[in-house]
């Protein structure tokens, strides 16, 4: 585990890198808006139609501005100064459809947008930015019944203190004293936190519309932190699964047993996560598929026919595997062609194949034009979803 | 209640001028340590063992940087560029115990500390800082069985949208499904929204600590946004009560009665509100006296006399009037003797004695040593809890 790391954290960098649509550049069209992201009454970020972000930062006495989102990536876009001392610029191509963290260089030190939301990235608070997407439907904000997102701190003797998990329930939850439910447990990527798949994520949006229309059995979604030991690090060299392991095995999965009315057998609990996390999922489901029956990695490795072979029962035990990339992780963007660079180890298409050919439950997803981020993610959770805890 | 808005903003700015307590100035302790309210990993801003805060922003190139805290509150703290090209200064004197809202200046523009969590203050969301409080064991998170903080959107027909509310259900809210339970409304401050309680509130922990301790009865506190109409003010002379209002009585009341195991009747309803909240808590509750019957304003006005009197069957309704403020807000502080100033109407003290000499339940907590902000509101929701709901 510990070596395939470090091509991650390659990885995540060059998710920055990929986030532009290779396009001819058109003219850009003046219809920006304010971001859907931005802070109550803040005008700016905007962006517009074609999915160029426009920048407006006041700082009237700084030397220099810059936005880490931008083409290339590298140094991202440079703000210009106006005469009413605010500075101002915009993107030099599309941004990819979707959500994207960012923040500010001023004067060579880093800070957020005062005009956006803030979302927890990289190891610290980011700004972010909405470019909306032709399929936003599914994660939007409707007039459907709703479940409810709960803040739970449950006991966490390995670690000494009470820990945070959110638990999604879905709408129907408190309507059926009587009824039980599957339970998903899904993790955050690389310097996220436990916030991140109902805020950027829409996990629970994404689950209300499914609910609503039909088209996947209720569940339970467990979501807590997964950098357990390894809060203050920059990089993933000194990551030890471990903590959270236990953490999440023996700690989290039984109170959330014993304080929600769950299905607490194997074939009704899933494991996935994104990036890091889906690292996560896959060395924890294989220790303890007693444990896990759906094994659910979106950006983050795949499984393999040796991972079948070298683990005892798989076939017997696993009801799914699903396994999915943004199609820009594949080798399409503007890094050449990847050849299975997303795969951690061996092509995810290829192996994927290779697992429905030896009568593995296996399922591929690649999601169109996007990179490592969010939109990729939202994407995966609402292929997913249907998928999981059929009988 | 139009006209005495802007008194209460006057207050709001007063409270940042009197968050240093009036000390002769000792030497300065080398003992400084991460506020608690740090992001993952951030070493800075500091506080010592006296209360003074140190600051150190990274920005090599900046012109100049300075801090909204500290002595005297306009201008606050400047910071120094060192050697190492990052500004660093101290407060000019300790500041007061617990929570403070406060944002960088940097080449005139506005931005928030990389090394702090964010909190919506102002209209915005802000960088915090924790001061150690004498008595913060009262709302810090212990070994103890913990409630809920449940995350709800609501359909609001007279907004158009569904609106987001937290509720917090006691720990033992699942354990037993027949019991109903009684419920407080909280509301928040001016330019705060629903995120506040249950983070710099800390309303969770203090009931799950009054709970464990067998101070409190369980009941549900509901927590949403208050400024309906009104996301973009500067300042509150456009503010209008009627949408939030509706919101509350006629929407989400009801949905929270339909969803979660309440008693629904008048005596078992309470509001309470701070500063704007308090002043919503006294709009609403006195035309609404058949859906509520505790009345609690946590340095957000008074209940007079008169006002009794303005109010048919006030006496034989309201259960309970509790009016709290901190210390400084009622002219113990630097900005001389207040006469009331915090009373928006009348000496808050001498309301609450009059209402007691009428026979009227009247409860007036002063917070020690605080003034306008969350330490004083969090030691009054401590206060209140063991009051409400008697039978």
């Amino acid at each position: 585990m510990k070596r395939s790391l470090p091509v991650l954290v390659l990885l995540i960098s060059l998710g920055t890198v990929l986030c532009l649509a290779q396009t001819d550049q058109p003219a850009i069209k003046d219809d920006f808006k304010p971001s859907a992201l931005n802070q109550p009454g803040q005008e700016y970020p905007q962006v517009n139609s074609q999915g160029y972000a426009r920048f407006r930062i006041n700082a009237p006495q700084a030397q220099s501005v810059s936005v880490s989102l931008g083409l290339g990536g590298r140094g991202g876009t440079q703000l210009k100064k106006g005469d009413d001392g605010a500075w101002v610029g915009t993107t030099a191509g599309p941004l990819d459809e979707g959500f994207h963290y960012y923040h500010l260089s001023i004067d060579e030190g880093t800070f957020n947008d005062p005009g956006t939301l803030n979302f927890y990235g990289s190891v610290r608070w980011e700004s972010g930015i909405e470019i909306p997407a032709h399929d936003r439907e599914f994660y939007a904000l409707k007039d459907v019944p709703h479940g409810r997102v709960q803040q739970i701190l449950f006991p966490s003797k390995s670690t000494s203190t009470s820990r945070r998990a959110f638990v999604y329930t879905p709408p129907e939850y408190d309507k059926n004293p009587a009824k039980k439910y599957p339970v998903l447990y899904l993790q955050h990527g690389w310097g996220e936190d436990e916030t991140a798949w109902s805020t950027q994520g829409h996990a629970n949006l994404i689950m209300d519309n499914l609910i609503a229309a039909g088209k996947t059995k209720p569940f339970l979604i467990v979501i807590t932190y997964g950098m357990t030991n390894d809060v203050k690090i920059g990089g993933m060299g000194s990551f030890n699964l471990q903590p959270f392991e236990t953490v999440l095995v023996n700690e989290l999965i039984p109170y959330v047993d014993a304080n929600f009315r769950t299905l607490s057998d194997q074939p009704h609990r899933a494991m996935a996560g994104l990036s890091m996390g889906g690292m996560e999922t896959k060395s924890i489901t294989l220790k303890h598929l007693d444990v896990f029956s759906h094994i659910c990695l979106l950006s983050g490795g795949t499984i393999s026919a040796d991972d079948v072979k070298n683990t005892p029962d798989f076939a017997k035990k696993v009801k799914l595997v699903f396994v999915s990339y943004g199609s820009r992780e594949l080798g399409g963007g503007p890094g050449g062609p990847g050849g299975g660079r997303g795969g951690f180890g061996g092509d995810p298409k290829a192996n994927a194949e290779a697992l429905k050919q030896a009568g593995i439950n296996s399922v591929f997803y690649v999601s169109p034009d996007t990179a490592h981020e969010f939109l990729s993610w939202r994407r995966s959770l609402h292929e997913l979803a249907p998928l999981l805890f059929k009988d």
